[in-house]
């Protein structure tokens, strides 16, 4: 097993479930009101895509920028990577069961139980995202995996970069249960961070030795990523 | 990040959405009417079903044209593809909304204003994925980012060649709101335009300094484009 | 634009229109009657999806083994790519039209005219697949596309064997239309016939100029193949 | 046809059978009950979906390993790896239907001979893709098809390990038939099993000749496996 097979399956299964979220944008078609007011009531299930969407493609590079430090692919890592994958599966039915509940929600005809139940779900799954790419991270710290993986002193620095991206999602996770709507605008805002911020969950590792951190760009050909 | 793992993963997602476009082809089914009028008044399913495949295919194309003359892949440009990728992946959903609503109007079962709506939708994705190519094509023209950029005495004319393209989806935008008929006809054309044309959306990059402008293939290998 | 990028995006489309072809294969569920009489009603649905199944299956190998004597990829070629892919991916919806109206026929629950209808819709499918391809094949013939094309002397015995394909396939189409049932084993034989015939539609190009004709082995390395 | 186009094509129909898992996730939404009990009586839907997922994942490692051993590709291996992909295409399919009737059954909604079907409709896909991997393994023994074939002393060891695997599907079949649950708990074990054992079903092939037995890691570079 090789380096680029990982990648060439990851990077299909990423492909399918970025795709299949558009399956979750239905309307119901002629005959059940005016379009406009459809798209309208529907509103949750646009911005849940916008949000998924985005998350699962920063995902994708940030998977791309790790994997392409590894010198070695053991059956641990495809187990984690394995893990990883599950949840990206997931996204799809997370998204559409939050936005669904949610426009259900918006329109009075569904209880509040029931949308911070599916919202903490869309958080979970987004938890376990990055559960599953922190593994992955720690992985590339021991025994050679990498070519220059993290220094030991700044190892905890990049842990709590990565702990801060799980934070959020455990805190969505949290709120969701007390109310939902702020549950989607955090969920919301950590996606518009990390579309904007330019290292929001790439392994802190840096090009060469003795260089100062660069932790979106790991590996020696740091210009090119 | 390097080249290959952006064309893998675009490749995936254009290749999933174009096939997903088959899941706007249904019929009611037996018992429902003769198949034959099933099928006959669902004909626009099958003329956007054609139109959608070719522009993705095209977009393929002149995609993969004009990735292949980076020399850098930064954090913006992949931002700039997701972008791009996240019109591709709304095109079956917008593409069956038209189908439907067309279907529907033609048969008298909906409004004239629901069909002109799903018709700008439809027109809009499509403006939404021109606009995110051209973006792609204006990040090309600074930073060193392409091996042989448009010169600066050319990039305007590559410009109003792309202004050109977005151009006929605003139009068809705009004919939409009024007739929904017209516009579908439009992007039709635009479609037949694209398929016959030798260069469509292509850059207009040449492929060596000097040289006369040869837009449909960048990069110094034009023999193989 | 290399060959690379075109295997890569066709077998994309090929995998993802291969394995849609499950979703064709449902059953009503629970509280609709014995699940073994629901799947015994759908056979159709299984036998119709081993046939698409191993035909797409059979155009992807030798696909690959025509693309790969391309030295040059033009616009042409990717068009009738095109046209090839078109027919692939509309073959889930077609598979899924003939499966279900042959079920509804013989459970006398459909005409027989709209199951005939369904079936020449399954083998235009088909046809369509085989004129896309044999249109690829005579792009290979001509202005030094591959490597070592079929010698004029030998061009119209493979014509004959690309035409014998089609051939089949107008056969089914024109049988379908008195026939459902009869065309339904045609395509079926058609299929088995691809199975265990060594060299099903694959391309008359020698090895080597002077070489006794070896069809589906093109190229100089044809041990590998 | 070179083995990377092998490895393309299966690597696309592996992560959009795998990314299709997720379809049978669904609950019927607002209005049909709280949510909370929804997910409650489709836990067999979640239950196989991480027996699917990493058993479609598991095959894929094995695949992988094992076809980057060979040397040649010729009709008879593409036509074994169409069979295992023909089954696990099906997964889908089989595992949406095991789940459906085994939540139906734990509801009273359905009788105890639909699950049993199920189930050993179910057991018969695993099966199936183990027993087309047996098929591509016993091709890799002979006729010089990869590097460093199973020496013949140890060909039965290898194919008593291969047994095994086949044996437990058809265990898990024929329990089915009396036991539904049974069926459910080994089917579930023995992907358990698979996840955890280091070698689960992956080729017998040494490293070197000469070599302890080294089964998971054909090839000369088992370092990098």
């Amino acid at each position: 097993m090789d380096r680029s097979r990982l990648e060439a399956f990851s990077d299909g299964v990423f492909a399918v479930a970025i795709t299949l979220l558009v399956l979750n944008l239905t309307v119901a078609g002629p005959g059940h009101g005016e379009l406009s007011h459809q798209l309208g009531s529907h509103w949750p299930s646009f911005a849940a895509y916008l949000i998924s969407f985005f998350v699962i493609g920063i995902i994708w590079v940030n998977h791309h920028v790790l994997v392409r430090t590894f010198v070695v692919v053991d059956r641990l890592v495809l187990f984690l990577n394995l893990v990883l994958l599950l949840f990206v599966v997931l996204l799809p039915f997370a998204t559409g069961l939050a936005a669904e509940y949610m426009s259900a929600y918006l329109n009075h005809s569904s209880g509040g139980g029931d949308v911070r139940l599916a919202m903490a779900l869309y958080s979970a799954v987004f938890l376990g995202m990055s559960i599953g790419f922190t593994g992955i991270f720690e992985w590339t710290l021991h025994g050679g995996h990498v070519a220059n993986p993290v220094p030991p002193e700044r190892q905890w620095a990049a842990r709590i970069r990565f702990t801060g991206g799980s934070g959020a999602y455990v805190l969505a996770l949290v709120v969701a249960l007390v109310n939902a709507i702020a549950a989607f605008v955090i969920i919301a805002l950590i996606a518009v961070y990390y579309v904007f911020e330019n290292t929001p969950t790439a392994p802190a590792t840096p090009g060469e030795p003795g260089e100062p951190p660069a932790p979106d760009s790991p590996g020696g050909d740091a210009p090119r990523t």
